[in-house]
């Protein structure tokens, strides 16, 4: 018997313990996504029930229980992981496919009259609540939301983390909380609220000035807040707020309660409140402690605009920690140059030597998400993450992928280079210079600032679609400063519905990423962040362009450099240029060499 | 005492008219937009009441009437004319600034509890109609649609329009009545509708393949037509349809009936029926006549998108249109070339000769809409049209805009071409140059079927806005084939909501034309139509590509060909190759030397 049968065995007896809870509360179908009271991208482990009920340990993924049938909605990326880990479990994989339906209008589908479907309204956003709450009621059905069963079946449930918080203290830090408090509260009485929740967790991490590290990559920790005419409250367990920073924050009348105090706080909102929320980011199971009496005032969380523009001091923080992380990179790169055909490598070498050449630098934190190094058919797995079980070693010949970022004190970066290894094909070239092109078309773009973001994206993929090439992600996403490293409102993705919100103002990053995927055979990607700077007001109006903030060579060797334009070469000659100029000084030795000879003139 | 102020005389006795109606009435505010029952861009005489009781004649603006107040809201390409004519009438204008509220949004701040706003259902959509209920319906206000207060007080409204019908034939109509019905009928039993009403006039000229001249420009007739299980239903005035296209409609089971009587056959819609309607298309003065357990489906009518895509025999003819088009345009141009310095040539010369030249091609029928012939400063307004009262002679230095069309039998025309006057300015080259390079960057492009055509826009702007350069309207529309020359659903504007609707299939006809302008010194545009062409598919996907359709030299002396990168040259000068090849055969003498002169290298 292998893990994985011991694995669904366990599996198959939580199933039977979850449809005895449903028998008896007289509930027909249980729908358990993976989700948090934050709706974040990572969860803490007391959170992952969807994760321990299935057995299937990918990130995202979606699981419905009735007395007959239980069955897991994952996306492509997963497909192949969920058929192993879902194997013996009874538990049937069923493929979400982009455009068709997927579980909410599947449960909404085979409702019976009469018949309850609960899902813990804990974990549920209000607007998909909502949604799937009005089509069942189409169906005469109920959805249910005051009930998390896995209190009661999972009974080796995690503790919820404990990580101490800490203060993101000038200079990196470069608005006081009070200026932004402030500016919370004009945005709030514009939109004629007095009232204000917040449950996403690097919006209040941004408010309050504070870190933490209580999931994984992202430098949050568990909270809420809720802003009052007359106050402000932070809701944190309290074991993990020193008294220095408790004496600090209640010295600007910010008041600490415990984290789990939450619901009795909503439920003291006062009737004739105008409480702001965003609908897409707060939970049914939260907005349900009000008094139906308070009138909800919805739109976008205020805090997730004013982070999303980093200010000019954030920039210069910025610029420097990508210096770190450019020099960081340069000999991290160095050394595989060297070690590659002299000692055995392997994908995982490589997230364990890039690690440590980061771990080296001044400011730095963490990873800001798990590095992706895949080996030729690895790499044409945009998610792929090699494991002990399963790795390439780097041999032979091909193209070798490598996305990875780290988290400073003063920003947060995401990158993906291209390394040849042996000899590249042709195709591979024309692969990756084709996908440069779309990364210089876009990163030399200029256009009208307050354009919607998703627009800007067939800029970059013009040059590809002329050859029949495209990618299924988007081109762009928006990156925090030293926080989330996948950040709203904007994002360059034409898949991405143009909403209002998406808007590009001064000071938003974002990355810039084509790729290009051949299944089975290689993969290519090139990113670069880039920031939104004011290009100057013409009689036509405002327009913005990028800063590219990202310094690191891109490795010519992959580059069929006959295939660039004059302008696309003067682009990556000055881009070097510039790479060299400014790592330079933070090198030495063969990383110096590497560095000049990585970014000579083609 | 002049005619304007005589006519101004006229709207105060006029208001005085209404006010008294309405105080009869109990109606607190009255308002009259600019639409007919087909919701169509260009009115019938009988439905331009707007005019007619304001005094302002632009096509586009909405009155408001109140006991206290008139107030007509205009965009800016009219506030100059309204402030002419609406001067000693004691109407306000109101100027409509993009992303500010209307009228609509105006009545509805205004709307005290309990008043009463009438609109006359007949010439207002369903969907704004709704909104604006609601809306009102939230102040304590209601909306009354049931009434045309100009039945009474307009006595000298002119009749409907009374112009014969005729078929469009084979060849130029490639498909059959029948079999359009049938796939209209698929189109509603997937949808689940057993019924369809559309009051579009170009969607039913489409449908049953009949053309007419009730409005100008536009070859559509007055028209209602009505699907049930068994029954097709074409409303038209009886004394417009010829015996022989009677009994030939009459043969394939298409009844004919009055144009007055859709009301009553809207009323006779069974209870059971699933009716489709397309709500921004339908008025809801007509929906009104529905029994209200009619059950509604709502969604773009199923023939415009059935008629924005083109089949290869339609593409066949739009080429020879084209050819003919071309042919008429070099005609006009060789003698524009000629006459200037030795005869008076006005902007209004350019319209008649232009009209003339294309009068004398095979298949012509009407132009397509009025020509617009800027010079200068005049080319800078994108909807100007000369008058005998204010025009501009062509003489000195600058550039002269054309923008003009023609309805084909196989076909609907529209270009846009830059004359050099002169000796143009340097930045008068460049602007042209830059506009010239965003139509090259289009028309080459590549694209994934299906992306949302709003999407595609970024790419003709993005060498515009590389210099600070951007232009308010939009860059492309789709055009019909011998029917509207401004037809949905496809638009390529990167202002325009990028709904599915908008997405991009084969066969579409859509413009492309960027402009630059210089308020009071010049305008450029040049507009070219294209077709989506499939260009494939690979293991990324399908792809179309443009096929441009449109045949015409773009005038080089405007241009400063140093600034074209070398495949903007290659494309240039094989577009001017294919026209050269394509309208030699139809030009003799001056004619063809020009065209050769024209379509020399560059």
């Amino acid at each position: 018997m292998n893990m994985q049968s011991k694995t669904n065995g366990a599996v198959a007896e939580r199933l039977t313990r979850a449809r005895a809870l449903m028998s008896r509360e007289g509930i027909d179908a249980w729908l358990v996504p993976s989700a948090d009271p934050h709706l974040s991208e990572y969860l803490p482990g007391y959170w992952q029930g969807r994760q321990w009920l299935s057995g299937f340990q990918g990130s995202v993924g979606t699981l419905i229980v009735t007395q007959a049938f239980a069955g897991l909605w994952v996306d492509s990326r997963y497909w192949e992981q969920a058929t192993k880990e879902l194997a013996g479990s009874g538990i049937e994989l069923v493929k979400l496919q982009p455009g068709q339906s997927g579980p909410l209008e599947w449960l909404a589908e085979q409702a019976k009259q009469d018949s309850v479907i609960a899902v813990d309204g804990a974990v549920m956003a209000v607007a998909a609540s909502r949604t799937l709450a009005s089509n069942l009621y189409a169906r005469g059905a109920r959805l249910r939301t005051d009930l998390d069963p896995l209190i009661e079946i999972w009974r080796d449930r995690p503790a919820l983390p404990a990580q101490a918080v800490y203060e993101h203290k000038a200079p990196q830090a470069t608005v006081l909380r009070p200026e932004k408090l402030q500016r919370l509260r004009s945005a709030m009485s514009e939109r004629g609220a007095d009232w204000h929740f917040i449950a996403t967790l690097d919006d209040i991490a941004w408010l309050f000035n504070v870190r933490g590290a209580d999931v994984s990559y992202n430098p949050v920790f568990l909270s809420f807040a809720l802003l009052g005419p007359d106050s402000v409250s932070l809701f944190v367990a309290s074991d993990k707020v020193d008294s220095a920073l408790r004496q600090t924050l209640a010295s600007e009348g910010i008041t600490l309660r415990e984290y789990t105090q939450i619901g009795a706080a909503l439920r003291e909102v006062p009737v004739q409140a105008r409480l702001l929320v965003d609908p897409a980011r707060v939970t049914c199971g939260l907005l349900d402690y009000l008094d139906s009496e308070v009138t909800l005032v919805e739109g976008l969380n205020p805090t997730t605009l004013f982070k999303s523009q980093k200010t000019e001091a954030d920039a210069q923080h910025i610029r420097q920690a990508m210096e770190q992380d450019g020099a960081a990179l340069c000999e991290f790169f160095a050394w595989l140059d060297t070690a590659l055909g002299h000692e055995p490598v392997s994908e995982l070498t490589i997230d364990e030597k890039l690690s440590a050449a980061r771990q080296r630098r001044p400011g730095y934190i963490s990873p800001s998400f798990a590095t992706i190094a895949g080996f030729n058919g690895n790499g044409a797995m945009p998610h792929y993450r090699a494991t002990e079980a399963e790795h390439a070693q780097i041999e032979g010949d091909g193209l070798l992928l490598i996305d990875s970022g780290g988290q400073y004190l003063g920003g947060t970066t995401d990158i993906t280079r291209m390394v040849p290894i042996g000899q590249p094909t042709a195709e591979q070239k024309r692969d990756c210079t084709r996908v440069l092109k779309g990364v210089i078309a876009l990163s030399k773009a200029q256009f009208p600032r307050g354009i919607l973001s998703p627009l800007l994206d067939a800029i970059a993929r013009a040059p590809m679609w002329a050859d029949g090439v495209n990618y299924g992600h988007g081109t762009g996403h928006g990156v925090g400063y030293f926080l989330n490293v996948h950040e709203g409102p904007q994002v360059i993705a034409y898949q991405a519905p143009a909403t209002p919100q998406t808007a590009m103002l001064p000071g938003m990053i974002t990355s810039i990423e084509p790729g290009t995927y051949r299944p089975g055979q290689w993969g290519v990607r090139i990113e670069n962040l880039v920031i939104n700077r004011e290009a100057g007001k013409t009689e036509f109006g405002e327009f913005l362009s990028f800063e590219t903030l990202t310094l690191c060579p891109i490795d010519t060797r992959c580059l069929e450099v006959g295939l660039l334009t004059q302008e696309e070469r003067i682009w990556l000659n000055g881009y070097h240029h510039e790479v060299r100029t400014r790592l330079s000084p933070l090198l030495g030795g063969t990383e110096l060499a590497w560095l000049e000879e990585r970014t000579e003139e083609v």
